[in-house]
């Protein structure tokens, strides 16, 4: 029998993904290493049986019982996985219950209420933030800049183009991004498209040695990467950013994810709420 | 006193997204208008009490009790929010004390583990993806196309682009995406660059009707947009991808996680499990 590492299965009646992402960051609490295997569209009852078979048989491969996390809205296919050999984590059942008690109806049961429907103006809208995200990458474009909710600037590398997408991918904001180069420096203003713009400019800024660090992953060596260079770089910038006083935030140590929060902390009227 | 919509609150010591997607799921699940309030970086004792305030005020404008999602790692910063005038569904504590009894250990309680640590291999691989992704996307570039996990292949507006973009961003897998065209389907063949990939090749297809609407949206009018014409690129590159034996998955009534997760299943050697 081997021992480890344990595995964790997601088991979801949609993609899965939530809870997916959701198990990873409860089980980073542990110091324990795990293997995680997700079962997307169990919808059906032989999906079921299937799913179930597939965790019994982990389970008496390994040592350890398997962690499952299910996030099913049929009764009767939650009733199935419920009985696998593993530890059941359910986040459906768990929440809905008492939802339903505070809120004094019951809920629908209805299989794809758990994912996205792709009829909603909030899906539309993030497929065409999407593409106005790609449009106006790298400021190859400024038709229909006034459209855009945030346009982000920095210096090459600092971290606009991952967070323009992830706004859009996740939020449907039409986000653009321009660079600052040295010709801005050397003329000490912003981007002449992006002048009239300065209410929704939000700066990204990074650390010189992490900047020449990531350049000298793409151009080893050049001027563009070297130390001395960035140092130069992100200090003009950083001094334009101040000078046109717009809200600027470090990616040195921060993910997309906590960068765009920000963001969307800045750009929100009330600040907090969204959607 | 108002009445409707209920709020519902996200409140987490790292940016929330998470829990707030599952928030959106679950309660979709009711006949209900709800508001979404997320309240990130709750990570101090000032920022707890600041939240409670906020949740205290809501709850005594509205006739109806806020719901409460919680992630709040630390206890002194959970016990404030607890004590808010709410329903509070704490999906932190709800899911960790039967994993600690489970796996017989304590878990860190380092706050700051609840979100993507931007020095792990995963996370620079989702960014390396995207790049490679953007480089890649629409058949700009036949570079490096064997670095690829997945080439998506499919008429213009199938849907490629935004897949190709989600699974580098959420999986950190390189997606590149090339278009089947007219010049394509005259020539009986698949574009010249991609011919010696077939097993890397996933084909995206759409109802005819579906994609003259998005193109109308884009060139009204058009002969790129009209039915006929849609209709002849779909069945002409359907034909090509059969004739070459790859998956094939219809984007008409699927969202971008749909896809992706489907996508996933083909690509990933166990089918199912992942990272």
């Amino acid at each position: 029998m081997s021992n480890k590492p344990r595995t964790v299965f997601i088991v979801s009646d949609g993609t899965g993904i939530t809870a997916e992402t959701f198990s990873h960051s409860i089980l980073a609490q542990f110091e324990a290493e795990f293997k995680f295997i997700r079962i997307p569209f169990v919808d059906s009852i032989d999906k079921a049986l299937e799913a179930k078979s597939e965790i019994n048989a982990n389970a008496s491969r390994f040592e350890e019982k398997p962690i499952i996390f299910t996030t099913l809205v049929n009764s009767d296919i939650n009733h199935i996985i419920s009985q696998s050999n593993g530890m059941i984590l359910d986040m459906f059942h768990t929440f809905i219950s008492p939802l339903e008690k505070m809120l004094g109806v019951k809920s629908t049961h209805a299989i794809g209420q758990f994912h996205q429907n792709i009829d909603t103006q909030g899906y539309k809208n993030r497929i065409e933030a999407i593409n106005f995200s790609l449009a106006h990458d790298d400021g190859q474009s400024h038709k229909n800049l006034k459209d855009a909710a945030v346009i982000l600037v920095g210096v090459s590398r600092s971290g606009k183009t991952p967070t323009s997408l992830y706004l859009a991918m996740q939020y449907g904001i039409k986000s653009a991004n321009y660079p600052l180069i040295p010709d801005d420096f050397e003329r000490g203003n912003l981007p002449h498209e992006i002048q009239q713009f300065t209410n929704k400019l939000f700066g990204l800024t990074i650390n010189p040695m992490r900047l020449s660090e990531i350049r000298n992953e793409r151009r080893p060596g050049s001027k563009y990467a070297n130390l001395e260079n960035c140092r130069y770089e992100v200090s003009e910038a950083e001094e334009m950013m101040k000078k046109v006083h717009i809200p600027t935030i470090s990616s040195t140590h921060k993910s997309i994810e906590e960068i765009a929060t920000t963001i969307l902390q800045h750009i929100r009227k009330d600040s907090k709420s969204y959607y």
